[in-house]
């Protein structure tokens, strides 16, 4: 029997779907189990979008270019520079969700052994794609105790050698809801020039930041047109996860021609979604309104009722729609499959993802979860119910009734 | 400015496209432009695909389980089984086209540096591919004087060394549209379990045999479960390339399971594919009846055509909707490019893709074309007249007049 790669065995399982077959059993067993493991929001996705697709008016359902179709690139030259992106069509290349985005990217700018730093934790498929194509990820450590901001530029210096090649940044990020700041984003700026790094930017939550704080693309920042490569989906901003459309977006026209011939090997993105993806940049901008101001409200409920409870430490982000939590437990990833397999409170559980599988220096996070919250306000507050209740008879709980009551 | 990849300067530009920009051109010049040099049929996509997709009754475009929703698989399952494959929806992942289907393939199975042997001319964005995580493609010369039949076997033992890992096949073949026999799969069979390797079968065109014959999978031979993986995709089935959905069938579990966390990392395929594609299967049969007896009538006009030209040479194949041509000129690269830029007759001119580009031995292929009958009789008919004229005239024709009326 011929053997799998070893690469095939390297490559880690995906911390937020691993526990999905405990997830089933939960709900074989007739438990309700609340999703907060995956970025899948229940939001509705606009209407235009929605339509584009009934409407479809084709007989043959083609390829389309490589690169994307021009209409669909004009629509998204239209968005991006109502941002203030500046670009063109000839900047674009349309992908198959964000996660083509990334793995062509790396392809293209980075050979096997070349080393990208992270800021960790960090969206956990980043090491998945890099995986792929034998490229090292150099982490380095951001602490919940700040919010997970973007740790000293020393610290990036630190873990720099000849083999280093790009700085991946998740902004607003995933998983810890954290925004960057104009100062963060200059100094990374001056860190990626300094070392003639690209910067990979993750910009899937670009749209969700709150309390009226600002986003900042490295696209805004002047000079370093040659070394920014935006990720972008439209799985998150629409809530069209299943749409898999996203784009690569660069002025470095070495980079877009290269990624170009990746593209090509896997001949087109999808038609309709392109398709349905020109519709989406007409949505109005009051669907936007409402959507942040929901996943505001849901924010502060969430946060408000994690630092309620004993032990728990929560910070509050600016971004996307993710927390990441400090649990008073031994081991997350038995926590997480504890909750599922052998809990229960009014018949519902919690799925929440482990924050080990966010981070790649071994033992951090190992008392985090990261929770999406993408569920309406009523089910989060059952969801933490259960997560507080649970948390008082798990076995591996770190913190005795006594030792609370001597801190009260 | 930071470099781009070694790799991403090594990866092939796609044959099949890059000559696109000369085709653009000849187009703005007020050229029709015949194409077919790419596999995109004209071909209707069946109304129930279509129908499925203007009848979605979705709110949230949502991601689906990374190995595909159980009601597609399911469905999948009615169909490969209705043919024999005798396979359970636990043997199937569902991909982002058939190109996806191949690169997790290819990763799950091989490392940078292990080896794939491929007979050639083969479908060229294999080797981009193989590029794209360093897997070394090893080529097996067939030829167009015996209608590119499978080489001899011990053709294959010559190049076989402890690197290699798998063999690939694409039945019925692109580019040269030969369908393999029941010998040559069983001739496979042996040298797979002999040597301990894989054999990755390309399907894409398993629905396109003429005259009566039959197609085998290797999933019909016994005592290869192992060593099998199917690689699938709708594009040409259903006319629906720009559906961008495929799937891997294996019964190696280790390999399943392993693919999966490849597939995971992608986060899934679309969702209004799935939708679309699970009506497909119920497509009746009179459509594929209908859609045989156009490319059997294609194919005939075609290959008669290319034969009656002096100096062209076009086997007649059981498969697929390509032909590989042997013309009277110096260079194919060359030939194709002159006749879209310097060429036209009656104001029209052909796109081919040149042969060059489906071989990986450097020099093979250098007099061949590869077309894909993709376009109504009476539209091949004018291509095959434009080629006709453009080699008379092409400069860098290999045989004059002069010596044709001395061979006649």
């Amino acid at each position: 029997m011929p053997k799998i790669s070893q690469k095939g065995q390297r490559m880690p399982a995906s911390p937020i779907r691993k526990l999905t077959p405990y997830a089933d059993k939960a709900k074989v067993d007739g438990k309700k189990v609340y999703h907060l493991n995956i970025g899948q929001p229940d939001i509705e996705t606009p209407e235009g979008m929605i339509n584009a697709i009934k409407n479809i008016d084709f007989k043959v359902w083609a390829y389309t270019p490589s690169e994307g179709t021009l209409s669909y690139r004009k629509k998204l030259v239209e968005y991006y520079n109502k941002l203030g992106y500046n670009i063109t069509t000839e900047d674009i290349i349309v992908t198959t969700g964000g996660s083509e985005a990334i793995s062509i990217a790396m392809m293209a700018c980075l050979d096997a052994g070349d080393e990208v730093i992270i800021p960790e934790p960090f969206y956990a498929n980043y090491n998945g794609f890099a995986s792929q194509t034998d490229i090292v990820v150099k982490p380095i450590l951001s602490y919940i105790d700040n919010g997970f901001a973007l740790p000293p530029i020393s610290e990036f210096e630190k873990v720099i050698t000849n083999k280093t090649k790009a700085i991946i940044i998740c902004n607003p990020n995933n998983p810890t809801g954290y925004l960057y700041s104009q100062e963060e984003m200059d100094a990374l700026k001056e860190l990626a020039l300094k070392y003639d790094l690209y910067i990979f930017s993750d910009e899937a939550y670009r749209e969700f930041c709150y309390d009226g704080r600002t986003f900042i693309s490295p696209m805004y920042l002047d000079g370093i047109d040659e070394n920014v490569i935006v990720l972008d989906t439209v799985s998150k901003r629409y809530s069209a996860c299943g749409a898999r459309l996203g784009c690569i977006i660069t002025k470095n026209k070495a980079v877009w021609t290269t990624s170009l011939k990746f593209a090509q090997a896997r001949l087109s993105a999808g038609m309709v979604e392109q398709i349905a993806g020109s519709a989406a940049v007409d949505t109005p901008d009051s669907y936007f309104e409402a959507v942040n101001k929901e996943y505001t409200s849901r924010r502060n409920n969430l946060v408000n009722a994690l630092n309620k409870m004993d032990g728990v430490y929560c910070p509050n982000p600016g971004g996307a729609f993710y927390v990441v939590a400090k649990l008073p437990i031994d081991n997350a990833d038995k926590f997480c499959q504890w909750i599922l397999e052998e809990f229960s409170y009014n018949n519902q559980t919690v799925m929440m993802a482990p924050a080990t599988g966010f981070y790649s220096t071994t033992g951090a996070g190992y008392n985090e979860v990261r929770m999406a919250y993408v569920l309406k306000n009523e089910d989060l507050q059952n969801a933490m119910t259960c997560l507080e209740e649970a948390l008082k008879v798990y076995p591996g709980r770190t913190i005795d009734n006594e030792q609370l009551a001597a801190s009260k």
